[in-house]
């Protein structure tokens, strides 16, 4: 029998246990929701301050050379590579995961010109549905985007598929794809791999080099603490950066920005996916949070990661039998780190959680989501949340109307 | 002839000498590069430092409701609407100006798709052009970018012209185009009018609604003093709302991004043309610098703007008579906020001003470019930095071959 005592042992024989307090995290909440927006670094307030002050008030213009921003997205490129068992030099931060979606999306099918279909799954993150919905209208209509379900996934992609692109974990449920797997199966059918890191980098270990993966792109907002709309990261294969073609050719991208020629030449290898020139005080914020990211083994992160997961599971269960479907997937191998039940009402239990200080969020249309961060959560925190849900479940709190009413949360 | 006394005089009658003190400037400076990095606003820092400690460090997640980061963009694009005669909803503010411009231009290509040609300018900066090259061949190779002279533009736009894009202050001479009769003529022939306002916005009177402009972007770091990097605006004319269609279709350009469908539905209006998650942080600081620019009167920033350039065209050719040729229009009525001058040696004489606090910069081959910023520029700091460049080209200064090594500079 699991007691808070138990879960308090747990912490303190926790190797992660010192990095709580790299963190800022308010009282009287416990925070489920480090895969939405991950909470602020100690260090980041003072470099950010440093950074207005001196670095843009007193340097200005000059400290595009002097205080080395015109090499800050390389530099946090590099400790994102690590992070995601990338070489050197095929990592860039720039732009949203979105575009940086659309950019490799794009780049991919220019690669596979005879081939017409970009195959994903149903229930990916939207934005990575519409991005190649906007991408193939823009083409004229002649690639076709089939979406099937994870099962169906090895079936479906054929001699005319020219990409696969996958979150590499769903964002809704938590289940994590066997990337090497689904890569080797793309590529024996002559087609590329596309994956989507939102929800893996920093969270689950990530090896694009081992799963011979052609083309990625990430968040840093989410596992890798960079604040709100952290600028985002896109990898590729090395041995597609002297083919590979991005479709939006900004300065930053040109093998020589500041000859101001009027014909654009590509960068050498990925630095041409950078495009405008980067925000700077959102890109400083990102490094302080890669560099934290950088100093736990993801080992350790892995495992406290997929215990907490377990525990999670389990205390919620206990606390309210039976209520709740678990989405996630049981075997710890194939999920991420984080916890999704669905129930008719989560929208109001959640806000019923949030309001208690228990914030995780609501994914449409019936998914509670419990993200796992294990570098600030102790496992504590999970009995008291668990403790929290019983409560709000047996007293129905959930059900008084204020919680009723959908608001717009990210 | 004008004296420091006259300049001091001219300064204490100035209706907008209270703006300096809203931003810091280092001792020891004269800042000629507002229009590369506007400078620091002294309310800044302590919204930034709000942001991050109060609500990301507190409020989390919740603060994309609590503290209205959900709103935030179209905040700071309201107040960029005004600036630029935009009715409310037509400026969208996101991304870098570089894929705004691919967005646009991808846009008005598929607004004309019965034409080809895409016609710019030669001079234009180079982004724009790169921009366009890399879009023509992701669609396939069969649109023309046609670059041609100023003076050439009017018989350059004919009836396979779909879109004419142009930068409205030329980034390396001054020169400002009048948008109203270009746009015109583009109509004239069936033709839409796409704008870059980098150099415009905050800096000179733009109307796109009297110019009748179909659609233009936008840069928030030079004028708009909006920090390193800041996020970038775009425009589309009301009229095309209903039929533009954008190229890269993010989650929070959807009708109901939270509904999480799979199937992209643009949202009403130019709201389709937000595609990430925003970079908060950079968004927070160039809402106080378009809340600043709101505050001054065009008029007035007009006025001394182009008397500035005036006197300072005035008193470098006195400081050193026939030493350079002037590349910027000398009708006011024909140029932005910026003085450029062409020099064989501009690098080392630039390096050798900055050396010297006279900060300026320089453009590829041979151009010296000072930008002159109504807000926060004293007429008596023209004389002193005259004074400078005088000793500079006097003394030879320049010449020392520390000047000569060439530093990435943007």
């Amino acid at each position: 029998m699991i007691t808070r005592r138990t879960l308090e042992q747990l912490d303190q024989n926790d190797p992660l246990a010192p990095f709580r307090d790299r963190f800022v995290l308010p009282c009287g909440v416990i925070y489920l929701d480090g895969n939405s927006l991950g909470p602020l670094p100690r260090a980041t307030p003072a470099r950010i301050a440093h950074l207005i002050q001196h670095e843009w008030g007193e340097g200005l213009i000059r400290s595009w050379n002097d205080a080395g921003w015109i090499d800050l997205a390389s530099q946090v490129a590099s400790g994102i590579a690590q992070l995601i068992g990338a070489p050197p030099g095929s990592v860039v931060v720039a732009d949203s995961t979105s575009v940086n979606l659309f950019k490799s999306l794009a780049a991919a099918l220019q690669l596979r010109p005879a081939r017409q279909v970009i195959v994903s799954e149903r229930g990916n993150f939207p934005t990575d549905l519409y991005i190649a919905q906007g991408l193939t209208t823009l083409l004229g209509g002649r690639h076709e985007l089939r979406l099937v379900e994870p099962e169906e996934l090895p079936a479906a992609i054929d001699e005319e598929t020219a990409v696969v692109m996958l979150t590499h974990v769903n964002y809704g449920t938590g289940a994590m794809h066997d990337m090497a797997a689904i890569t080797h199966a793309a590529h024996a059918r002559g087609a590329l791999a596309l994956w989507d890191l939102a929800h893996s980098a920093g969270a689950v270990p990530v090896d694009l080099t081992a799963a011979d993966a052609d083309l990625a792109v990430g968040c840093g907002y989410k596992f890798l603490n960079g604040g709100p709309g952290a600028p985002a990261f896109l990898y590729a294969a090395p041995r597609l950066h002297e083919t590979l073609r991005m479709p939006i050719t900004g300065w930053l991208g040109h093998a020589d920005p500041f000859a101001f020629e009027t014909t654009y030449r590509p960068a050498a290898g990925l630095a041409q996916a950078t495009v405008g020139t980067p925000p700077i005080l959102s890109l400083a914020a990102l490094q302080v949070g890669v560099a934290i990211a950088l100093e736990a083994p993801m080992s350790q992160v892995r495992t406290k990661s997929q215990a907490q997961v377990k525990l999670l599971a389990e205390l919620f269960q206990h606390a309210a039998p039976g209520r709740f479907h678990r989405v996630t997937p049981d075997d710890p191998a194939r999920h991420g780190s984080q916890l999704c039940l669905a129930h008719p009402d989560a929208y109001a239990i959640m806000q019923a959680l949030i309001a208690r200080g228990v914030i995780g969020d609501f994914r449409a249309p019936d998914i509670l989501r419990f993200g796992i961060t294990p570098l600030t959560l102790r496992y504590a925190e999970l009995w008291d949340a668990a403790e929290i849900l019983g409560e709000v479940m047996a007293q129905d709190t959930w059900r008084d109307a204020a919680y009723a009413t959908r608001q717009t949360v990210t």
